[in-house]
Order: C-alpha cells, then sequence, then structure tokens
C-alpha cells in the first residue's frame, strides 16, 4: 500500500499544447495490459533529460543519448515496460534502433527524432515485433489528453500511477507543466526502472532547460532512494513546445527562468515523492533534513547514509524509537572531519541527542509517539556551517522482501 | 539458522600461554546469562588493534586507543555486552574509565593497563555498577582453557559461538593462535558490533604485528558485510604474548613472518565468515570474486556494491537466478572508466554473462541450479587487468526485517 498517494484526477492533469500521448497493450510481457507509451511533440520542441550513472546503462539509453546529440529535433519518445532491453550487447543496441525506425516510419519522421526508453526484465532480448505490432495502436489513439493513461501504461508494479500538473503565470500568460513518472527503485525482480516524462508548452532554449532539468533532478529525483540500486535505465526527460502565449522566449537572465525552474522543480518533487510513497513494501514516508553542513555534499553524504542503512529503514517500519542506528549511520557517512560532539538529531519536534549524546530531557515515550506517524521527518543538525540537503525514503519492511523474493515467473 | 556452522568443539580451541579468561553473568540486560568476559595477558605481550572507521565511535573504543598508545602494557582486555556505551558522551568515557579502574585495581595494575570493550544497545548509559560487581567473578574462574566459555560470554544474538584455533611450526617449535569473535554487522536493534580476539603465543614485535593485523583485517574482517552498516564498536584485537619456545623473536625479513601472518589470517578469514554464515536471517554464504581488475581497490568496489544491493540479496534468498540484478550493481559500483562490454560473470561453474550481455549458451535452468545451493560463489572478471579481491556476504531474508524489526522489548 502506496503511503498517503492518491491516484492522479484525469482533470487536474492539464494537456500540454504541442504533445500528444498514445498507449497500447502490445503484450511485450504479460497479455491485455498496457504497456505501451507513444508520446509526439509538436515541431520546435526543445528536449532535455538526465539519464542513470550506471556504467551497464541499457541500450535505449545508449540510443537516447546520441538521438539527443543529433542535429534533427526530436518529435516522439517510445515508452516500453516489460523488458528494460539491458544486459543485451549489440544486439540490444540494434533492436532499440529498430523500434525507432518503425516509429519514424509511422510518423513520417527519420529514426533519428526517437527516443527509445524500456523498463522490465534486464537481460532477456527485447521483444522487437511486439512492439512494432502495437505501434499503430498507439499511433491511433493519440490524443491530449491521455495524461493519466500514459501514466498507466508506464506502471510495472507500481500500485499508484503518478502524474504531477501545474499552472504558472509568466507575463500574465499560463504556462502549464504536466509530468508523469514510474518507481520505485529497482521496484520488482524484473520490473526495473525509475522514469520520468514532463512536459511544459514554456518556450525556452534547450540549454537552459536543461538547467532547469538538472536543478530539478538534483532536488528530486536525485534526492530519493527505496532501496540503494541505481537502475540501468532510469531517464527524467522534460519537453518544452514553446507553444505557451507566455510571448518572448524565458531567458536566462529575467525572473520568468527562476519562476519556471521552480515549478518544474515542484512538479518534479511531487513525482520523486510519489516513486517513493509507492516504495516497494513501504509502509512510512520519511524525510531527512541535514542541516548545518559545511557543504551541500556533506549534507546529502549524511541524508543518504540514514536513508539507506537497513537498519535504520527496519526501526522505521516497526515503529521503534532505536535512534542510536541514526547516529551511527551519521558516523559511518563519510564525512571525514565530522565532529559528533557537536550533532543534534531531532525526530519530528523531539529533540533526541545534542553534542552527539542523548539529550537529557529525551523520553522514550516521546520517541515513540513520533514513530507511529506515517510521515516523519529526521532532522540532522552538524553545527559546522550554513548548507542543507534533504532526500526522501521509505521504510523497510516484510513486503519488500517478499516483493523482490517473488519468482519472476 | 546459521548457514554451515557448527558450534567449535572445545577441546580444539588450543590455550595459549600467557592468556587466561574469566566470564561472569554480570546482569547487564538480561539475568543469569554470560555478558562479561575478563581476558588477562602475561607480562611482555604485544597488543595490536584494529578499530571502526565511524566517527561516532564509541567511548570504549575512545579509551582503548588511548590506552594502546600509553607507555604501560596491556595486561587485560574487558568485555561487555548488553550496551555499547555509545552516543554517550562524556559520561560514556568516564563510564569506560571506571570500568577500567576497577578491573586495575583488582589485578594490580593502572588503569591504563586495561582496554574496554562493549556491544549492545546504543545511547543508553553504560550499567557500571554491575559491571564492577560482576568483576570478582571473571577474576575467580580465570583460566587458559575458557575460549569456548569465552565466545559464548561475547555472543548477543548470534546463534553460534564463534572461535577459530591453529597451530604451526616455526623452526621446529609449535606456535598457536587462538581467536573469538562475535557478529554480525548491526545484528540486531540494540546488538551492534562485531568484535574479535585472537591470541598467539608467537614472539614478535608490535609494530610487525600490526602489520600482519591489518593484512589480516583487510582480506577478513573488513571483506566481509551483511547490511552495510559500520557499527560504533567494531574492534579486532591480537595479542602476542611470545611464550612460544619458537625461539628467536620474529623479524621481518625472514620467511616466519610471512608463515605467522598467513596463519593469523587463516584464522581471522575462518572468524569472518563465520560472522557472515551467522549473519541476521542468512540462509546462504556468498562470495564475491572480482578478478582481472586495475587495482585491489576497485575489485573491492565491485565487489561490495554485489554484496550490499538488497536486489541482489533478496535474489539469492529466492533462490531466483535475477542476475541482471548483479550486472546493474557491477555499473554502479563507481569504477568510472569500466568497459562494460568487456564484462564476465559466472555463478559457480556457469558462465552467465560475457563481454557484458548474457552468454548465448546460457540457460536459465543452469542459474537456477546453482542459485539452490547453501554456498555460492559470484565470479566477475573485469578483463582490465590482474587484481582480484574476493569479498563475502549472505543472502536478504524475511528473517532479516523480522529480526531487526522487532522492539527491543
Amino acid at each position: 500500500m502506496a503511503v498517503n498517494l492518491a491516484p492522479p484526477d484525469a482533470d487536474r492533469l492539464r494537456p500540454v499544447a504541442g504533445v500528444s500521448l498514445g498507449v497500447a497493450a502490445a503484450g511485450i510481457r504479460k497479455a491485455d495490459r498496457p504497456d505501451l507509451l507513444l508520446m509526439v511533440l509538436g515541431e520546435n520542441t526543445q528536449v532535455a533529460g538526465l539519464f542513470t550513472r550506471n556504467r551497464f546503462c541499457a541500450a535505449p539509453v545508449q540510443i537516447a543519448r546520441r538521438h539527443l546529440e543529433h542535429s534533427d529535433p526530436i518529435r516522439a519518445l517510445l515508452v516500453n515496460t516489460g523488458n528494460a532491453n539491458a544486459g543485451t550487447g549489440e544486439r540490444g543496441l540494434a533492436d532499440a534502433r529498430q523500434t525507432c525506425a518503425e516509429t519514424a516510419h509511422l510518423l513520417g519522421l527519420v529514426p533519428q527524432q526517437v527516443l527509445p526508453f524500456s523498463t522490465g526484465v534486464i537481460m532477456e532480448a527485447l521483444p522487437v515485433d511486439r512492439i512494432c505490432s502495437g505501434l499503430p495502436h498507439c499511433v491511433a489513439a493519440l490524443g491530449a489528453s491521455n495524461w493519466l493513461a500514459a501514466a498507466q501504461a508506464i506502471m510495472t508494479t507500481d500500485t499508484v500511477p503518478k502524474a504531477s500538473s501545474r499552472a504558472i503565470e509568466i507575463d500574465g500568460e499560463t504556462v502549464t507543466i504536466t509530468g508523469i513518472a514510474k518507481g520505485a527503485g529497482m521496484i520488482h525482480p524484473d520490473m526495473a526502472t525509475m522514469l520520468a516524462f514532463v512536459a511544459t508548452d514554456a518556450n525556452l532554449p534547450r540549454a537552459l532547460l536543461q538547467e532547469a532539468l538538472r536543478y530539478a533532478g538534483e532536488r528530486s529525483f536525485n534526492a530519493i532512494t527505496v532501496d540503494g540500486d541505481t537502475s540501468t535505465n532510469d531517464a527524467f526527460m522534460v519537453m518544452a513546445t514553446g507553444r505557451s502565449r507566455a510571448g518572448e522566449m524565458i531567458d536566462a537572465s529575467g525572473p520568468a527562468f527562476l519562476q519556471f525552474r521552480d515549478a518544474l522543480t515542484q512538479v518534479a518533487v511531487e513525482l520523486a515523492q510519489a516513486i517513493v510513497r509507492d516504495g516497494e513494501g513501504a509502509t512510512k514516508f520519511i524525510a531527512v533534513r541535514v542541516e548545518g553542513g559545511a557543504t551541500q555534499a556533506e549534507c546529502r553524504l549524511v541524508g543518504f547514509a540514514i536513508a539507506h542503512s537497513p537498519l535504520v529503514k527496519t526501526a522505521f517500519f516497526a515503529c521503534d524509537p532505536n535512534l542510536g542506528r541514526i547516529l551511527a549511520a551519521i558516523g559511518y557517512a563519510g564525512v571525514a572531519d565530522l565532529e559528533v560532539g557537536r550533532v543534534d538529531l531531532y525526530l519530528d519536534e523531539v529533540l533526541v541527542a545534542r553534542g552527539g549524546a542523548r539529550h537529557t530531557e529525551y523520553r522514550e515515550a516521546d520517541g515513540k509517539r513520533v514513530m507511529q506517524r506515517s510521515e516523519i521527518t529526521v532532522r540532522v543538525v552538524l553545527n559546522r556551517g550554513t548548507e542543507q540537503a534533504t532526500v526522501w525514503t521509505c521504510d523497510l519492511s516484510h513486503d519488500y522482501v517478499r516483493i523482490n523474493a517473488d519468482y519472476r515467473t
């Protein structure tokens, strides 16, 4: 059960001018469920992406990177679930290229104008035939209002579709940002990948879009963890169609860029948090906020050490205020010159440790009370600088093991 | 249930001349179970130690480090379970000092000749009174043949006591090495720590003993992981009494040192593997051997990425040859210039992936057959150098979560 995460309301997912979406059930792994999504982009759409840093990056990621560098503008994204096309060598590259070629053929494009994305089982050959057979159904279904269907089509073992939409005013005109995502971590034996696709009608050059994407990605998808496993296929894409009537192109010097960047970040944070809320076996949503660091990087190190610790995560599952585990994680996070005698630790409003030792007024009953909540903030104050960072994670439950130990068949 | 790990046979644990051991039930956390161990060392014993790198290192670790630097020779080690004396600030340091002072008083030493060790719940005050009340019982029980009782006294949620003993011939004379350990990782909500104590009657200077300890530690306790959590109290100690009749002091230039170092490493590896075999919820013992690396460090990076991955570990628990997860872990291990197209992957005798992709002759039935075994070797060949490293781990089972989510009470 996802933690405090309702399915998106289709009426609240605003269409983005210049973007149409179509889904199909191509039978890639299972019959009769949507598993193929085609997104078609209008002319002059700018596309930017952040991809997995995994050296074993999947064939579609390699092809998508190359196509983004190509001079022809990107006009379509093709996403399949059920097969990740990773660990598939040269054949995988050829397979990904073939799905791009078929998409291009149907849409009157060249193959380099199509970006492929795959999620699913690793080290098995992509069923190209089934994908190509499904493609005409996607084309036939294309429409501007299919965002919820698109969010459902990219689900694997996600229990709730994930989408977010926002409209902001820039220069008195509306700019729309709508996105979908799937998670969570390497969520299932054969369903490995985080994917997020966000479209906007904002009008801005690609370099600036890439800058906004990096900013938003760092504060959203790169600030979450379910199990610390980095998938071979992760991707966060933003497409800007430029169709908003917000007039002038957004440039780097004006306030409009910051407005756009912050709205994009809000959408990305909402999607990223949805992935954690729907993390495998999650029963709690945990924010780890690390303050008073010398650098943002060290705040992230400490945050992720806590968020990755299986012992901390099982303690949250058990509602057990066994908070020494958090101190231990801070200690091994890798901040070489950390003075532990200055560290304070809060659990929501409760001061647990002060100056690196149990606070004299801390009572276990207070910790216990906080641990019962479904949303908890761990706040660590390093008291050695002014930087801060927040990461989000979930607890580690019986169901995590059950889900991941299930046979793939 | 520990994986292929029988309790040690008391008759096979050779006494070490110059070392006597006594245990007591001091009621530190639970009544009527041995929880206090005193080891008394003869004159001229050399002592070397490796301690946790956790910045939140516990009060006893801080005191032990200081006492080791003191000019008075170490003559006793005091170990308690049930309370880690970590996250306890200044009071914790004073408490650790007081237990050393009381031990010194009983034995006619100065406090700096005693090393304190604690394992158990973090962030609670050490019950110094109970420890001091138990000490005379330890003294009364001192004997050279109490190694099994000692191994039992330092257990927390270990299910099997861990000990290893070995005799080697140096210059025609016997040198004995006997050690005990407890684990595993931060094994239980309140039972956090890996401790290992090895004694030998070898005669060698402290600097050389420290060198042998580092060598052995790198290849044993620093090559295992259960859950990736580094405890606040980890310690690996070696005591050399010099009582062996192997004559001359072992020096760095001769073959005797290598002989001793390798025997010490064997004892340490056996103890370290015992900790993994008895890891929380373990049902499988997994060796990850990474070969063909450019450096030993990168082999270890890859080995630990695999050994830490919750997804890899749950796949082993499920006997599911979902081996793409291993490729993914190799990919995110952090070897920046790794060419994944050169990587081969074996599961015991089965070649799974060759050149970064699924081997054409690999059949899932073969992977499945290997995954049924209780001891499995994952072999990764990076094909970029001649270095190698091995790390050991266990699987991640339902019981890991159950054990760690139990309330402490």
